[in-house]
């Protein structure tokens, strides 16, 4: 992941090493509001391994509240369609303190995603939102989000993964 | 994208930067099958870029029938889960010509990306079906694959991507 890029929208920087205690904060945050409080495994090594590592798979994007605290983030990372040719980015988990909603820090996360994806030459910015979350589906198709309704996602895991990968 | 890995199975290999009009031509033949002949931009040089260039994104593995020749391929790129900590595997492309189907190459592709995710420690394999094609979902069930059926994917593309980017 390359440094420089493009100007982001006031109140968002990109993350730190140091802001991984706050990230993992949000994250467990995101979770319980997803009603998967204990669904979160994973630890401050695993994303400074992951976000800051040698081999890095996922960025992560902060917002800061007025006085600097950290209140909101955007991880993510990049796909490739083999319609495009070119990659994209899949937003992971986007997350505001609820203290700090309507204040426009979720947008300008989003509004930071679309700007890296322009500067970069991507095509598509996309992430999976949970059928009941209502308040958030509003929020993405009023910024012109489109669901991929034709589609499903299946996930190999746990046993069976474990059974076919043996 | 590290080298080595896991044994994979017979008739399944890493693409190399020479197999590249073969996985162009096998792109081609799943878009028509999804019913969008005309949605491939990708060029070779798209593909030479981002699979074998400095900065990859995505990975390919081939499958060869027994003379050799190229007839199946899979296309994949890491993602990262904030719950498991760790990275897992996305499958954008999985293709196998008709006239070598039937001969177990799919599923050996598919059992190929379960290999490489366990010896990873890499804890999913996901990936995207169209809602009618009823055939490949009964294909991934029977491999114990379940559909993400409470989530649904948002994307932000071409002019709404343009102008929140802007």
């Amino acid at each position: 992941m390359a440094d420089g890029g493009p100007d982001l929208p006031a109140g968002v920087r990109q993350a730190t090493p140091e802001d991984v205690p706050d990230v993992l904060r949000l994250i467990r945050a995101l979770a319980d509001y997803e009603r998967e409080p204990d669904a979160v495994e994973t630890t401050e090594d695993d994303l400074r391994r992951w976000v800051f590592g040698d081999d890095p798979v996922a960025s992560v994007l902060v917002a800061e509240s007025g006085d600097g605290a950290v209140v909101g983030m955007a991880l993510w990372f990049r796909t490739y369609s083999t319609w495009t040719g070119v990659p994209g980015i899949y937003l992971e988990d986007l997350y505001v303190d609820p203290a700090s909603r309507g204040s426009g820090l979720g947008k300008a996360l989003l509004t930071a995603l679309a700007r890296i994806a322009m500067d970069r030459g991507y095509r598509r910015v996309e992430w999976a939102v949970l059928d009941w979350n209502t308040p958030s589906i509003e929020f993405y198709e009023a910024l012109g989000a489109r669901p991929m309704e034709e589609w499903t996602t299946y996930r190999l895991s746990g046993h069976a993964l474990a059974e076919l990968g043996a």
